[in-house]
């Protein structure tokens, strides 16, 4: 079993902690200090020694920071989590809605001029510390030791597990050609890259450091000749050396930054990802900078033949458990006493029978009835509920395999549904549906689609605060950039890019849905009529049924209604042949036209 | 008659021009020539004095430059002129596709390094001269005069008449408040104002310098405390000086620059829209500069209810005029023999008509079959064509009256439509419904909302190459920032905003179709099972017929035909009281239900 129910948190052990960090501010002589989420790698999980947001607050959520001044703690954090915080951290902290509260005018107003504010330089990026020095011109910002540290006793110490191979068969080109092509498009002599799914894509490795994501936890140099400096904590690279042949290079984490100061410049960061003390390094060395994105970003967001053959295999696989669960889940529910860990153990068992699951890629979010409108809800003892007869229960998961991550989201009704349940299901379908029927030309962003997964709820006054779909990886993170389908998200889309595809509705205290498949951009296929354009449409990955129980016909248009037969019919012809005969039987009931 | 239709450019006189202008080039010792389609208010109309681009190259269109090199001219161009260009340069001008093509670009492909560009400082803005500059570092970029008013024997001299008051009953707010509330939020002791319509809309005045745009050609000086000086030609403000009271200061537009060097610094300007001329200016009398939007744009775009009143009467009043031309088209076109310049002349007849017309708000498009695929068509007696049955008319038009600015397309059918002129012009008209109806939450802007008019071309393999909305103004410039709706339109909807909504059609040699009402932003009413969240949508302002005969039924959902249904019942409502009885009659027909 991948997945804990013991509560994470505990809100009563925030005050002592919080005292005690104010007293190290004191001694520190700082009069604000920065606890990010963030590790110096700034990816969405952390490893439990850098978990300092949660240990100190309680706050478990995968993204927000805390602000602690002398008088008075603020938890930032977004819109996902405004529900969740709230449960999770003692009145000694002050959820701050962000980003609309911006933490510098928050600081601001709660500080007064000349104070200074105390960061720890390896857990922010060269982007935020530059914003924030602009903005706090009247304050001092001082990189100090992370007090956080200072004074968690029993801290856990660094992952120790080796880096492994991420076989050919899987990744689709070798190192060595990734290096070359990714070297050549380099506006400098070299590049730092800090992002453990930048250097897991570009070497062809993982790691099992951090849960969820099997990224390997590692600085890298990539120089304009291809070659690339590894560090690494020792002994993690013991097995991939011979992988790694002659052109990488490894060495102990611990030297980093003096390799960072010894480089010949210029040297290209992303300080939308670089810690700043690196930034800093580079400045006290007098080595120019060039600010570029990531050079992997996009490179591994652009998934090749390979990995989309991959993810397909994946996604059948997965598809095959969760249709084994959804058919579980139709027998044991009416009978009552179901939980939400009844059905996240369950889920996570037949995704095991696949004898192919890694990990899972991130928490299973079970939520029945009212717990299905937090956002990012994750199940523990506590707070577990039955799921009760006419109540929505929404299940968000995905597995790790070698070949593909997944990400899937599907919401239940267990017994009869209400007609207000069937509107806002059925327009959060309409929202699904409209993504993944659009055509659209080159150039266009995941900003410019988002409004066709929000124009039904829109048009009923209704809306979900999230984005409608993020990138994910190849057996890499479930979340990834920089594609996305939200009002932020301003990278055209490409053929070869995964996205999830997940509009959602949401009544706090009351229900929550969401419907979620991952899709993949395409050269649209010809159409008779059409414009000599290249048009791109999206590829859908995931066959797993809807809840037909939830639509209301009515509502729909026959495109809708097309879409929706022949999606079913799609899942039919690729499951039906992997399952057995009463489950076979299941889905194809699940799956009758409308 | 506003409109004539003499051929306004003779590709023939391009080629001994653009000779006269290299010869100039040589005295003057640079190696290429930017002469750009603005002028130094950067305008959409430009005064017959400032109409460069169009003496020299035969271009027309309202946006575009001209790049003279030694032995290549690159007309520059955006996707509404790429059929047009073609049609009115000689074969010594090379059209380009712009913005794809960037300038920097082709001048490097085509200069070699170190060469010397020269340009006219006035007619450039800071941030295009500051760009160029950074993309061009291995060239001399060098401010020199007018190197076409050196070989324009005949140009015309600058314009001379009075500039009006624009009375409180239309504008809603005295000048007084205008300028105590814009001073209020400037970021420096004084701001720069170029643009007319902003000084138009700021002191509440007009002019006639320019044709169709009612804005005076003037400059501006914006003081924190809210005093004005007012630079124009000589004795143009006499007719306003009272009304101008003792706060706004007249002076000599010929001392402008003068003036601008001894600010007291900080000043602000708008480097988008400011000449560069005058941030070099400030720039060598050393006045600190702070770059900010025009601070008049957004308080302008967001019309008061006096304007929205106005502009709802303007409306009313232009589409009695509209009904009567399209009751006219209807008994005239199928006789045969009817010209598109017939069809501008009439429509420019019934808008004269209403007495209010102060002015066309630009060349009415009329194209008629094939000519109707040239997005900013404007019929000349060279390319004046007869409507012929079975061919569509695309009639784009609108006026300027003292209370509003008009703007609307209408497509029509002459005799039967083919079933894929019904197609496309249903799927126009869904694009058209889709932003009509949409609600959405603050914050969203134009680039957001764009799709919903594109989606239902785009799943038909289908797409326009124009933006879907423009702002329009009040009484001002019927083109108008910062809102818009585009992929590029990224400034937030605001309830006040008046925008176009006209998705198109065109196939190139073919035929064009477009649809464009007015709409302004509105909070949306109150709705049953709505969120608890504000929320906008827009009210329709155009009320006129759409061609029934060209809607093909079948293709629409139960909302869209709902939604036609009620405009066509609420346009009658408005409408009929303010006809004589034949085209009541018409009218009645022709918004029967579908």
């Amino acid at each position: 079993m991948f997945q804990s129910f013991a509560a994470q948190t505990h809100p009563e052990q925030g005050p002592p902690r919080l005292a005690d960090l104010r007293v190290q501010m004191r001694a520190h002589d700082v009069d604000a200090f920065l606890v990010p989420r963030a590790d110096a790698h700034q990816g969405e999980y952390v490893a439990p020694r850098d978990a300092r947001l949660a240990w100190l607050t309680g706050f478990s959520g995968s993204a927000g920071f805390c602000a602690v001044l002398p008088d008075i703690a603020g938890v930032f954090v977004d819109g996902r989590y405004r529900v969740q915080v709230r449960a999770e951290v003692a009145d000694v902290f002050t959820p701050v809605d962000w980003p609309e509260t911006r933490l510098s005018d928050w600081l601001t107003e709660h500080l007064p001029t000349g104070a200074t504010i105390g960061f720890d330089p390896w857990l922010h990026t060269a982007q935020e510390i530059k914003t924030l020095t602009e903005d706090l011109q009247e304050y001092v910002l001082r990189p100090v030791d992370n007090l956080v540290d200072a004074i968690w006793a029993d801290q856990p110490s660094a992952p120790t597990q080796p880096f492994t191979v991420h076989a050919l068969e899987h990744a689709g080109e070798t190192h060595d050609d990734k290096r070359e092509r990714i070297a050549k498009k380099l506006a400098a002599q070299a590049a730092i890259i800090t992002l453990p799914d930048s250097i897991a894509w570009l070497l062809n490795i993982r790691g099992t450091d951090i849960e969820r994501n099997p990224v390997p936890q590692a600085f890298a140099i990539l120089h304009a000749s291809g070659k690339v400096d590894l560090f690494a904590g020792p002994g993690k690279a013991d097995d991939i050396v011979e992988h790694l042949g002659q052109d990488v290079f490894v060495h102990d984490i611990a030297h980093f930054l003096e390799a960072v100061a010894q480089l010949p410049g210029p040297v290209q960061i992303d300080a939308k990802s670089c810690p700043e003390i690196v930034a800093s390094t580079l400045e006290a060395a007098k080595i120019a900078t060039v600010k570029r994105a990531d050079p992997c970003l996009l490179p591994k967001a652009i998934k090749n033949l390979t990995e989309i053959a991959g993810a397909k295999a994946a996604h059948a696989r997965d598809g095959v458990a969760m249709v084994k669960f959804l058919a579980w889940l139709d027998e044991e529910a009416p009978k009552g006493q179901l939980t939400e860990i009844d059905v996240v153990k369950a889920l996570e068992g037949f995704r095991i029978q696949t004898n192919a699951l890694r990990d899972i890629s991130f928490e299973t979010i079970s939520g029945a009835g009212p717990n299905g409108a937090i956002v990012h809800y994750r199940v523990n003892e506590k707070t577990n509920r039955e799921v009760n007869k006419g109540e929505l229960l929404l299940v968000d998961s995905g597995g790790q395999y070698v070949d593909g991550t997944t990400d899937i989201t599907r919401t239940i009704i267990v017994g009869e549904p209400s007609a207000e349940y069937r509107a806002c299901y059925t327009r959060v379908l309409q929202g699904m549906i409209a993504i993944s029927r659009i055509r659209f030309p080159k150039g266009v962003g995941g900003q410019h689609l988002d409004v066709l997964a929000r124009a039904p709820l829109w048009l009923a006054g209704q809306d979900y605060d999230h984005g409608t779909g993020h990138g994910v990886g190849s057996y890499l993170s479930v979340h990834e950039g920089p594609q996305g389908i939200s009002r932020r998200s301003e990278i055209a889309l490409e053929p070869g890019m995964i996205l999830s595809n997940e509009p959602g509705y949401y009544r706090e205290g009351a229900f929550g849905i969401r419907i979620e498949n991952l899709i993949t951009v395409i050269l649209a296929p010809d159409l008779p009529g059409a414009d000599a354009r290249d048009m791109l449409s999206f590829d859908t990955l995931t066959f797993v049924p809807l809840d037909r129980r939830l639509i209301d016909t009515g509502l729909l248009t026959k495109a809708e209604r097309d879409w929706i037969d022949r999606y079913h019919a799609d899942t039919v012809t690729l499951l039906a042949p992997r399952l057995d005969d009463a489950t076979r039987a299941w889905l194809t009931n699940a799956c009758a036209p409308l």
